[in-house]
């Protein structure tokens, strides 16, 4: 990002005019459209506001930009000579097609982090970079070779990467599997994106679990299907709810995350493991188990997947290295009927041409090698000792005014706030102090729940960052 | 591919019974679904289709599967006990969704390239493994260490990639632009996707070149989008062309490839191109510049795109690595206004959570690397040299069954076969003779012309290519 020179004899105003100005000529602002704001701009470039307003006045005395009280500075839309020409209106495309954009909440925390590296983030739902396998995944890299075929692959996945998968899955999860019915994705989400996208249509009534994972992705609303709710108790969904939306709304699919679930932490309890793998034969209603937490099970004792208990076909299985090893990866894993895992592919052709050769040489040599075992036992002890951190630092600094059941797995813990509080107010106030967390909203959830993340932020950082959140929340509920 | 043991005391349709079954209990294919015909299952597996027969006979005895005359062979709904039990039906939740499956020239072509790798291969639109920077890319990534960070990244790309391209994009494409304006895609296709899914909406006209790749893409139809065709002569589009369809269907944009077009390898004249550019900016139309093959130009003065004269933002340019470097990678970019460029990132993040950070940290590498420019030079002389093989071998072969013009750049050879052909039958009889190549009418063309790409085949390839395609060509006029 450019900074002004302050050494520099050229006055910083002066610039910030160039640059400006460079930057519009090249079409990043094309004419008519919207600058950032000067109080935006002034934070980016670290000076003062009114440095800004002068740079600002510079541009408009040459005509480059104009300003109208109220709505802000705008490109100039007639700048470019005298012949009437017309920049395409890029607010209307961008406004256009089907796609929502995602939800405030997450665009201000992801703002918030990109802006200051500093805040102590209990908010991204992934490893730290100390918990991740980064130095057995370098040792690897070293020792291979990544480049005797770098043309385009099989879109269903690189086949060694799946053949690893295969015995993945069978040592442990218990899935047995064939290669022809594994697809290699771009993490879960692309998972999830390719079943939305292509195997359900606009207007399709799902079931996802309340609180969810799904609520934060407007890419259920942006499928266009109906969305029904799976109420999460201590014991995860009740199946006598999938038959009821099934009998009142004709769902089409159920979307769980029966392991730690993300955000609750809850894990699917036996008995109704059965009952919903019950419900989904006697109704033919397919299931997408989403299983991206269970081997960071802190008892080292992972639950067994739905699927390992699918003896029909139900189940679409889909895991990922996000959670356990590395998310910057980008891979992650499908099981479904060899069909539908091909049918997948052929889409996903459309959409990407498949992933890149390297990552999935790295991923596979990774499952493959001595390294992955002792790299899951670490992991496990590391976040049981964050998670016990960030437990001890809640009850010292908010007793009563927190409740939330103790998670055995996964990156997350879920808490109720006592007191009447107000989302947005709770999490603005937490910037300022340096921390963020997730608001219990984005996940379906009334206002006064928060999702904090305790995988992601320092170690040492979990005490003060708790204590800062403690300031937070008194200053929201005294103001 | 698991293939049955010839020197095992187990016979082999017993060895293939036993290993169906396991496939059918792991779910590759769940009760009630098509298992590959007898035929198909007997070429996989290397063994006469007797023995695949008597397997099949095996499995039936056991009530596993079922066969009903024209329908193929089933796995039986029933086989699991007696309970009711309901597997979902897979195959009508395959067919729902708003996406097209791929055309079946293509799927033809590429399942062809999968069962037999010694195909000469004059259909995927690529570099050999000789033309890429393999041993480039393998230097590079044997100095340097990936894994300082393999967090979740940027959505809109990893940001020294972005501050490479926005180098690279000056000193090669004549481009200027800011890393605010530039996103990182999975190749151009992925850069496509984008604009299709969330810049238009369905229902939208948008105009195409015929022929064109995108005839390839059942991704615009996917889209919901009206295409309407813009014939392509020497001199590439016509603009005045353009105007017609605005006024007569309103199109929203409009798709080009204007340097060394896929198929026919022509490029757009300059005064065409000031003239498009006017009727851009007189109609507010947006234009999407897709540029994959510039860099290939044989003489070294790659033609300017379109977007090095765009002055008030009209033209989204996409670029990528694919027909340049490596297709494996995956690494594509798009410059568009900032707005847009974050819109997409947005809209990208719920599908795929952006790209590995692996390929990308390499890509940004081999940009800055002093192998970047000798590495371009070598190409051009390679395909020239690929080219000229094929003309010659073309003219030798065919003489005047067959008329093309010669490219100045690009991986294709688009030819006009003068006898009248159905191509389907010709691309049968090429497959059986070894060779495969794209029918023309995948890009939307009439039956009549042929796609050769020289790029892919191994150069010595090339002659007896070509003469095994005169062989099926003559097959199909005699027939
Ligand atoms: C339940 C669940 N599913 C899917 C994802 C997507 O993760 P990725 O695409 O990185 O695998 C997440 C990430 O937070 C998650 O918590
Ligand atoms: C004109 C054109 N655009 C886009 C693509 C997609 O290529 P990639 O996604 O590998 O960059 C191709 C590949 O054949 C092409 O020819």
């Amino acid at each position: 990002m450019w900074k002004p020179d302050r050494h520099s004899q050229q006055p910083l105003y002066e610039q910030i005019a160039d640059h400006l100005e460079q930057r519009i000529s090249y079409g990043e602002f094309p004419p008519g459209s919207l600058l950032p704001s000067e109080r935006k701009l002034a934070e980016q470039l670290g000076v003062n506001r009114s440095t800004v307003i002068m740079a600002f006045a510079e541009l408009r005395s040459t005509g480059i930009i104009e300003s109208r009280t109220g709505s802000g500075t705008r490109v100039s839309a007639t700048k470019w000579g005298v012949a009437p020409k017309h920049t395409p209106n890029w607010k209307r495309y961008s406004e256009g097609g089907g796609f929502l954009p995602n939800l405030p909440f997450m665009r201000k925390i992801r703002e918030a982090l990109a802006h200051n590296p500093e805040l102590i983030d209990f908010a991204s739902g992934e490893l730290a970079g100390d918990l991740a396998p980064n130095d057995e995944i370098a040792a690897l890299m070293s020792e291979h070779r990544y480049t005797s075929y770098l043309g385009y692959d099989n879109p269903q996945g690189y086949i060694p990467l799946r053949q690893a998968l295969v015995s993945y899955l069978e040592a442990h999860r218990n899935i047995r599997t064939t290669e022809a019915s594994v697809l290699v994705t771009s993490g879960s989400q692309q998972s999830l994106y390719l079943i939305t996208q292509c195997l359900l249509s606009p207007g399709d009534a799902v079931a996802i679990e309340d609180p969810s994972y799904c609520y934060s992705l407007p890419m259920f609303q942006s499928a266009g299907l109906r969305l029904f709710r799976l109420p999460v108790d201590r014991y995860g969904i009740d199946p006598d709810d999938v038959r009821a939306l099934y009998k009142k709304h004709r769902i089409k699919m159920v979307f769980t995350n029966p392991n730690f679930q993300n955000p609750t932490g809850t894990v699917l309890a036996a008995e109704r493991r059965k009952r919903l793998l019950d419900v989904a034969s006697e109704l033919a209603l397919p299931i997408v188990e989403d299983d991206p937490f269970s081997l960071t099970s802190y008892d080292g004792a992972p639950p067994s997947p739905l699927k390992a208990m699918d003896e029909i076909g139900s189940v679409l299985y889909i895991g990922s290295f996000s959670k356990i090893a590395a998310s910057g990866l980008r891979i992650g894993w499908m099981v479904a009927p060899r069909a539908i895992a091909e049918r997948l592919a052929d889409a996903r052709q459309q959409m990407d041409f498949g992933l890149s050769v390297i990552p999935q040489q790295v991923a596979a040599q990774f499952l493959n090698s001595a390294y992955f075992e002792p790299h899951l036992e670490r992991l496990r002890m590391q976040l049981l000792f964050k998670r016990d951190l960030l437990v001890e630092s809640l009850h010292r600094e908010l007793g009563d005014l927190i409740r939330f059941e103790i998670p055995q797995g996964g990156l997350h813990l879920w808490c109720k706030l006592t007191p009447d509080i107000h989302d947005g107010k709770l999490l603005e106030e937490a910037v300022r102090r340096g921390v963020v967390f997730v608001p219990g909203s984005v996940y379906g959830s009334d206002s006064g729940f928060v999702r904090f993340t305790f995988a992601r932020a320092r170690t040492e950082d979990i005490p003060s960052g708790i204590a800062r959140f403690a300031e937070a929340l008194r200053a929201t509920t005294d103001g």
